[in-house]
Parts: C-alpha cells; structure tokens; sequence
C-alpha cells in the first residue's frame, strides 16, 4: 500500500509551524510497512486543496490529510473532499453529543459554528477526538482510502496511533511484506562516537538496515527488518540488536518508547523505592517529567525548588558555610541538596540539581556547569556536568543526566535492573 | 513570486526527521513577500523526484530543493535537475577548493566520492557553504528559478538567510509588495467565540488580512498587512490590531512572542514581586517554566512539589481536616496550598495548585479537575477548571490558566499592567 500525507493549513506555509505531523505519520506508517512515497503540505486554499488531492490519487491509493476540521471558515478539508468524492456531509451524533458535552462542562454556550466540527464524510469510520472536537474519520471507496485527522498534534497523535493504526493494519493483507522497525536507545556515548564503533555494521547491513539518529543529547539506533511475516522481521531485528549490543551495549538504557525517565521510574519502582527531588536551575523541570508517568504517586512524594541562596538554607537546611566556602554551584552543595530533601521527605533516594544554566557564567563556574547529588539510603555520589547549548537545552539535558546517574546508583546499591 | 518548496529525502518520508527546512524558508519567504503555496517531500527516487519538478514546473515560479547534495548515491538532486533542464554538472573551483581544505584540516584523505560534492549546473549562482561541503546554487531559466540547497539545517539555514534571501530580496522589483505580520495572542476564550465575535471582519477583511490560529487552549489572531512600504503596512496592522481590541481586547494578554509565562513574569518584575508555587498535579511545571524566562531568579523565590497527601500535611502544613472534609482536590486545598507556600518562602504572592491529571478520576473528581489557589499579600481567591485531553495536554494547560488568574489577581490588587 502507498500512501501520501496531505497537511492542510497556510500557518505551515507561512512558516509559523513545523509539519510534525507528517513526521510522525509516517514513523507508523512505516512501522506497517506501509510506503510513504510524498507529503504534500497546501494553504486552507479549496482550489489548491482540490489540485492537491487529483494529483494524489495519481500517485497514491491511502490519503491521509491533517487540519481543517475545525470550526472557522477556513476549515474546508472536509467540505473540499465531500465534494470531490461527490459525498454529503452527515452530523455525528457521537462527535455532536461530545462537542455539546464539551461547552456545558465548561459553562459555556456553543456557538453554531461548532456544529460545523461534529459533520462527517457519510458511510466513513469515525475516530473519536479524545482531546479536543473534531473527530478524524477513514473513507473507502473503490479505488482509494481517504484518512482526516484534525491538525493539533495533541488531538491527532493519540487518534491515529491508538485508531487509524490498528484500522490499517486490519485493512493489510497477509501478502503484504511487513517493514518493522525497531530502535535503541543509547545516553552518555556521542553519535561519532557510537557510528564509529559499529561502522563495518552501517557500512555492510542491508536488512535489516541499521540508522542512526541523534537528539538532545541522546543517540538512538533504528534497526527495520524487511519480511513476508512479523515473526521473521521481528526475528532479524532481534539478530541484529543483539550483534550491536556486544559492541555498544554498556550505553544502551532502553528501547521503541522507552525514556530515561520511564526507565529511572521502572527500576524505583520494581524495588518499591520512594524519591524525592531538590532543583535549582531545574527549578522543578525534574519532577514535572516525572509526574508525567502514570501511577509516579507510589514512588515520587515531591520536592523542592530552591531557586535562589537563602531558600536553600531557609527551606532545605544547607548550611551557609558549605555555600560560602564551595559556592552554590559546587558538588557539596548538589550532595547536601540530595541528602536533605531525602531526609526532610523521608524518601529513600533524594536527587539534587545545582548549576549554571547560562547564558551568564555563576562566579567562576561557566554557563553549562551543572552538579548533581544522588543519595541512595544516605550512599551520596556527586557529579559534575559541563553541558553546552541554550539556557532551556542545559537544563532538559541535566534532568537526562540525573536520571542515567541515578540509575547507575541504584545498581550499584544493589537494586538491580 | 509564487514559490514551492521541495525537500528531497526518504528519511523525510520514514519519519525519521521533521522537514524543518520548509518551515524555516517558508518564514523567510514570507517575510521577502513571496507566496508559498505548496511544500513537497519525496524520496531519494529520481522518477519520482522528475515527477515532483515537473507539477512544480507548473504551478510555481520559484522552485526551492532542499537535500541530496551530499557525496552518496543516493544524493540524486543535482543530477536529476541537470537532466530535467538538459544541463550539464560542472566541478566549481571554489567549492572543490574549500572541500579539499576541509580533509586537509582534518589530517584526512579525501575519497573519489566527495569531488561529486563540488559539482554544480552550469551557469548557477553559487551559494558557499560555511557549514559544510556540498555549494548550494540558483540557476535562472526563462520560465522559473531553481534554488538547490543542502539538507542539514546548520548548512541550509545561513546559507539560505545569509546568501539566497538576499539574492531574492535583488530580484523582486520595487513594485513587489511586501508582507508584514502581526500577532494578536488570546486567552480565556475559545477560537470559535472569538472567530464569531469578529465574524463581519473576518468576513470582508482583505487588507490586511485576520486568520485565526489555535494551540493548546490558546487563540491567535494573525494580521497580515500588503504594502509598498514598511511603515504603512505597520499603520495598516496597528489600526487592525486597534478595531479587533474593541471587540475581543479583554482576551488579549499579548503580542507577537509574548506567552503567558513571560507576561505573567514581566507583571511581577514591574512591580517587583516575588513569587512561590506549590504544585500537586503538575509538580513542578509550572516553576520549570518560569525559570526559563531569564532573570527569574527576581522573581522565582521557589517552591515546593506536594505530589501526596502526606507530603501536603508535613511538607506545607496543609491540615488533615482540610483533605479529609473537602478532599484533596478541592479549593479549600488549592488555597491553603498558596497561602502556605507564600508564608513558608516569604514571598508577595503564591499560588497553589492541585488537581486530577489523570486518566483516573480522583473520588468523584472527574479527570481534568483542576484547582488553583492565588494568594496575593494574604488576598487569596481560588478557581476551579474542567479540562480536557491526556495527562500532559491537562498539566499544560493548568499552568497557562494559572498565569491567566494571577495576572488577573495582580491587577484586582491594583498591580496595573
């Protein structure tokens, strides 16, 4: 099956947003073995749209189109294919009955225009929106299938993966030959470095094929077997996992979805560990990824952010002469950080986060310099960072950091992976 | 001068990367005047990349290729625009001269393929490439013009600002009008009011122009003025900008790159107020943001995360009788939640925050219920939200709403903006 992904919307065409959601269509689309071969990007323009379109069918048999389902004027992707599948509109009662639902949770009084979002394509699969209004929804007809989704990537994301992909995948027929892609996560070893240790791999491998690709800070390795069955592609993408972790395996943390975060909270929780954070340049970035993770309540009892001197001292008890004699940008004050929010929250693990996010240098220390303490049932290790990029880069990178570190802690206290 | 955007890759259509590129010229391109009308992505495929060219032949005049430069085989873009145009590659002297020197300073033997890199279609303007290797290059014919750029962002985006902008801006004659946007930022009302409130201007609008952009609970106005100057599309946005206020204005919080965090921090700094937060549902997001914002450190005293119920009790002082009488997610809770972390880090203001992320309701809290405390100098006043979507899209929009309330608290107390 070929596919091309339409996205409708001039603020793409304008430059004002990037089209992520091509990027991450096709990531699943691929993983199907489905063959994304354009992505077309046209301006909320019905004329254009309706070029875009015949010119799609020519070269396509799955459209999928992205934005112009909402309630202004210039939402008309879904009014433009009525009209060139020569299809009426039909209202969802599902989608009108969540739209309605939607207002009267929020007080407020809907406006007509809002009726617009719950029309549908007649005779389409309907996905339901389970994070704004307007439904996505699949059209078949003889000789193409016709995907929408709405265009914020909060909305389509879940929809399509959790909908339209299991939809897909249900349409594809057994003589397909599957693509199946999987990946490795690797931190604390640099994209040079990593493809230059497995060079002869990338420069000899076909299938599966093996591609690395680096982001903030980390390195993955996606591997994408080519086969007539899963268990077969499955199987060479296995083969070929295991022959790149003889080499680079001591840097891999984790694989597909998985984070440094949701691994960090895996080991806590797998050894019922409690934790707790004190953050200065991270001011609480730590936590809030953490508390991202369903079901964190059983091992995060919280924190504090101790932004400047005195609330160090004042609320998390480090005491004066440690800032004044090693800085507040020291490792002492990153171990004391670590020690005292564990003891003041009774956790068994207390992490610390002091440093420099820039772009002003702290005293001496330059923009980058980033300390962190982990206290493992009163074990403290400290370490130091000298982190490159933007004020926000350094700081994402440094809650990375405190998550690698404090999983090679909790191992090496016997609380193993 | 109507433009459209090729970018030539397949790890594009793998989903392996986001086309940032075409966002990146788009915003350029806009800003020279020059309409973007489609972008287009295809594979490293020459039959399907001559497919591409020629429905771009047609309905562009401008025809920008990002990708495929580079020493591999795949690297096709230059060979198939030779043949499209019947021209012939020539090695440029420059460009074989700055590529042999990158080896030199590498202490590294140049292989036969990277002399592929300094090839380029007779007669082009050639663009150096202070990046990287691969020259980029305009060539003008009697019916378009074909701009070729390198793929890597850090190759492809000074080249384009610095040396392509400019030889387009040289092209457009004076009688080429420009382009001017302005950004009109909303929040508090949803975009269908909005967009119906101001429905008879968006109705007969045409210079400048009024689209309305939603993201992430917020609303945009984008106004975009045509003009032979600078100065009178300003006049022609500002008097836009002014007839919109009269009708919507109580929404707007900003302008252009204004958000709500950094308005919210710009409010406290004016009247120099420091600020606290206790955060429950979204642990610690809300401060992680702020302390993006440089200078917080003012501001931002810290704070603290009460991620459980105990933690409330002994952390914040918060009393049993108040959880267990009006639960935990409740404004009674939220607001002893501010007033507490306001007195405990002695700041002007505090604010507290507490809710259901969940997928899980909490009791008979459904989730997305959300409270929020504000206590300005001992005036407390709470807020209860109902929100909508996934864990994360909740905790998101829980901070913009608590920027909303507390700039709206500093104002009731007489903190003017």
């Amino acid at each position: 099956m070929n596919a091309e992904i339409i996205a409708v919307g001039s603020e793409l065409l304008l430059g004002q947003i990037t089209n992520t959601n091509a990027q991450f269509m096709s990531e699943h689309l691929s993983e199907l073995g489905i063959n994304v071969y354009f992505h077309t990007v046209v301006g909320d323009n019905p004329v254009r749209l309706e070029e875009a379109i015949s010119i799609a069918q020519q070269r396509a048999d799955l459209i999928i189109f992205s934005g112009g389902l909402g309630p202004t004027k210039d939402d008309l992707t879904k009014e433009t294919i009525a009209r060139v599948l020569d299809r009426s509109l039909v209202t969802d009662g599902v989608a009108m009955a969540s739209i309605e639902a939607f207002f009267a949770s929020r007080n407020r009084v809907m406006t007509e225009n809002n009726r617009k979002q719950a029309l549908v394509l007649e005779n389409s699969h309907v996905f339901a929106n389970h994070n704004g209004m307007a439904p996505g929804m699949a059209v078949e007809t003889d000789t193409h299938t016709y995907m929408l989704f709405p265009g914020p990537p909060n909305e389509l994301q879940p929809m399509f993966q959790f909908e339209a992909k299991p939809y897909l995948a249900a349409k594809l027929s057994d003589d397909e030959s599957i693509i199946l892609s999987h990946v490795m996560h690797f931190f604390g070893i640099g994209e040079s470095d990593l493809e230059h240790r497995i060079e002869h791999i990338l420069a000899t491998q076909t299938n599966p094929t093996v591609a690395p690709l680096a982001s903030a800070g980390e390195v993955k390795l996606r591997i994408t077997a080519k086969a007539h069955t899963v268990a077969e592609a499955t199987a060479l993408n296995m083969a070929m996992e295991q022959q790149l972790q003889q080499i680079v395996g001591e840097y891999q943390y984790g694989i597909n979805d998985d984070t440094l975060i949701s691994k960090t909270v895996e080991l806590l929780q797998r050894h019922e560990l409690t934790l707790s954070v004190a953050e200065s340049l991270t001011a609480g970035l730590m936590q809030a990824e953490l508390a991202d993770i369903q079901g964190i309540s059983a091992v995060l009892a919280g924190g504090v952010v101790v932004y400047n001197e005195d609330v160090k001292v004042e609320q998390l008890g480090i005491a004066r002469e440690t800032i004044d004699t090693y800085s507040v940008v020291s490792g002492e004050v990153a171990a004391a950080m670590a020690t005292n929010v564990r003891e003041k929250f009774g956790t068994c693990v207390g992490v610390g986060l002091t440093g420099a996010a820039g772009p002003e240098p702290h005293g001496d220390q330059p923009p980058g310099t980033v300390y962190i303490g982990i206290d493992v049932n009163g074990h403290v290790e400290t370490y130091k960072l000298n982190l490159h990029g933007l004020r926000n880069t350094v700081r994402i990178r440094a809650v990375k950091y405190a998550c690698h570190y404090l999983m090679q802690q909790l191992v090496k206290n016997g609380y193993n992976k």
